[in-house]
């Protein structure tokens, strides 16, 4: 299974919005996800503490619309457009949210996300 | 100046269509270029084997079309999407070439550009 593999498998899974199956298939245990800043959620590592990111994203966030483009690869790595129409509860004002991940693939598997925006 | 700023002065500059600027102003002594696959252009060091590698593609490449999306920043990197149509003289056939490249900033520079499709 190449990147390109994993890559496509991955992204057909996150256009269908189940973002728990897609992480529980294709994280690694040792997975860092990597957000810009320096708060403390700018270095996740491992797939437990990845997950419950995750679910605190998914429980703060009113998602009205979301899109994928890509994947676009090169060698083990691949990366994808987000298009994400949301409402912060934090903020409770609707905004578009629009992003680029890049993804580090061992063995079929994400060994590091990282978010761009 | 932060990669932040490094990254809007890029993209504002290869918006204009002048890549041969952008080289000269952004690349580091020691970039690398970095393209998907195996072949003697995956990896390509130091700033006049870069700009070798640009002028071999501008003058292989009818331009008919060039958009730029970004940029999207996480800590010294950042990525941007390219929206190209072309007709590769080797072909001759006019085709759409999307990708996203990111870049890896240092002091103002750009050390590394790694290109995704």
């Amino acid at each position: 299974m190449t990147a390109k593999d994993t890559a496509d498998a991955f992204t057909a899974l996150i256009k269908t919005g189940d973002f728990d199956a897609v992480g529980e298939r294709f994280w690694a245990d040792d997975v860092v996800s990597l957000e810009n800043g320096d708060g403390p959620m700018a270095r996740v590592a491992g797939k437990d503490a990845v997950r419950a990111k995750g679910e605190w994203w998914a429980a703060n966030h009113e998602v009205h619309g979301f899109e994928v483009e890509g994947p676009f690869v090169n060698g083990d790595q691949f990366a994808v457009v987000f298009r994400m129409n949301i409402t912060p509860k934090q903020t409770g004002e609707r905004v578009q949210m629009d992003e680029i991940a890049t993804y580090t693939v061992r063995d079929g598997k994400i060994v590091e996300e990282r978010f761009y925006y």
